[in-house]
């Protein structure tokens, strides 16, 4: 398709090792992959775009590009509570690149796939290659499986509900001022860990997998705290009150706070967490705290669902610090995506 | 994401309609998709993207790049016998459209798409939407599903196989060059059906569904009849002999080669055709002749399927005319993509 290598090459030399030889995989050469279905499952689909330029610096490494394209993938299934099985990537390659281009990023991008898929347990099983003019764009669809009618849906929040967020919040969006350049005033090890949170998300499937029946409503933490916790309220008709003291924030995160204090609104608003947040009726605590030691991942109540009402619409989140509103002008946080 | 209108607004306006309530859609508003697993069936995933200005024109008509890009994924569908049942879409649109540009586009595109998924069985079930600084480009998974152990595999000729093509071949390559202004010596009739054979594929379903039993191997004929033929060889491990005059043409493609007998050798190796190629058995003519009358499809045997040797690699295909072979240079005839 480009710079003289073909789609044939290209899938046999880069992308067919990543099938291990997956039966439905059929070698990546047919028109389509296979899947044995199973009864009392449901098959859990997810599709995400990344675009250079715009989800990713250019001249990211391709092992971190493959990184993030998974995680954001596969954030999606760990939100639904799914089982990881297999994915599908859809790529389109810049034309102007030349073939030693080509090649080396197509090496170091299949060596981070490779890298990644088997702790998150999934082959690839299907795909296209396109050449384009315009930036490389990566799409993939990621393809797991749930216990029919056990799905975390946005849609299943109560009032009376207690809020959780997985591990901490606010390390993503910070992480891309320090890509920026900015916080230059933080130690260097938090400044490499905040940017090693913005590079590479960390889907919490061992966490997904194991909330169905405990957990009530989920979504995972990709527009920003306060926007997704807004999409279950949305979905499921009701309204949240989060206290923002009892967000948890890492050390670097706090000490960027501590630094800028307006930071604090970034952190509770910014997105690419790969966290989840989800809601749980308050008999699960105990649950929850055994769940959290087991996995060794912080799951921190932060607020409560409640029910629509004092005239706002349907997915307000009312956050609050010592009682009082806490004002975030969603605005003036712009996503780079 | 683009030009004022949000994610959101996007989904909710142009695609939730898609979506037909199907329940496992959610509304595409939750993380990913659920469709329930069925026993003794296997899913069938597909993946193709299309780019502005390399898999159809920039200012093509936005209900043609929907009709194409659902057209080539559902012909791989077709191409496994599969029965088609949801799509995921991802789209990144341009950044430099106004919003009236974009919600222009969408209409345009959301109608193409909402004409022709009843006819093809599907349903939107979910997908992403980003701005991109490049070219609008569209990458489509379409999800089927086949009783296990059914699926028309390439891999499946053997030597002895007939081979067969659906409908006619050759008008999407002539059809190409009509839409570059040259065949002026047709009349405008041909030109009219070449083009539209170009530009509108339709995915030979009601045929793939019937195959299973009766085909061994198949593939639909995207990259052109001798590659995609060339391919099931290749994953067979076996080789095939044609007869150039035995394929199947359209009146306006006779026409066209009768003006210039060169253009035969585009019409056998041009791309996009989205007929179907398929391998079976001597005995099985009897009931592919009654399956063409029933389907009003026309179904015609072109050769057959050779061992390898003669000194050539697997996935050979030797094309014959009044026996003498009819060489192809196949680097002669690009693909636009």
């Amino acid at each position: 398709v480009a710079a003289g290598l073909g789609e044939f090459e290209i899938i046999a030399r880069f992308f067919a090792p990543l099938s291990a030889n997956r039966r439905g995989a059929l070698g990546l050469l047919d028109d389509a992959a296979l899947i044995a279905e199973r009864p009392n499952r449901s098959l859990v689909a997810t599709t995400d775009t990344i675009v250079a330029g715009v989800h990713f610096p250019p001249d990211a490494a391709p092992a971190d590009v493959a990184g993030k394209l998974l995680g954001v993938n596969l954030s999606d299934l760990a939100a639904m509570g799914a089982e990881p099985e297999a994915y599908l990537l859809a790529l389109a390659l810049p034309r102007a690149w030349s073939a030693a281009d080509l090649s080396s990023w197509l090496e170091g991008f299949t060596a981070g796939l490779a890298a990644r898929q088997g702790e998150y347990g999934i082959v690839l099983i299907g795909g296209d290659t396109v050449a384009t003019p315009g930036p490389l764009t990566l799409t993939l669809t990621a393809l797991g499986h749930v216990e029919t009618g056990r799905a975390l849906l946005r849609s299943a929040a109560q009032a009376g509900d207690i809020v959780y967020v997985s591990g901490s919040i606010g390390d993503a969006a910070l992480g891309l001022r320090v890509l920026r350049g900015e916080l230059a005033a933080l130690e260097a090890e938090h400044r490499a860990f905040l940017l090693d949170r913005y590079r590479l998300p960390r889907p919490r499937l061992n966490l997904g997998r194991r909330l169905p029946g405990i957990a009530k409503a989920a979504a995972d933490v990709s527009d920003g705290l306060v926007a997704d916790l807004g999409h279950i309220c949305a979905a499921s008709g009701v309204a949240a009150r989060i206290d923002a003291d009892r967000v948890p924030m890492s050390a670097a995160a706090v000490t960027a706070i501590g630094n800028d204090p307006a930071l604090l609104a970034l952190a509770l608003s910014g997105g690419d967490d790969y966290e989840l947040v989800f809601t749980a009726e308050a008999p699960m605590a105990q649950a929850i705290a055994q769940l959290s030691q087991e996995l060794d991942l912080p799951l921190t109540a932060i607020g409560e669902i409640v029910p629509p009402g004092d005239g706002q619409a349907d997915g307000w989140v009312r956050v609050e610090r010592n009682g009082a509103p806490f004002v975030i002008d969603m605005a003036g946080w712009q996503h780079l995506g």
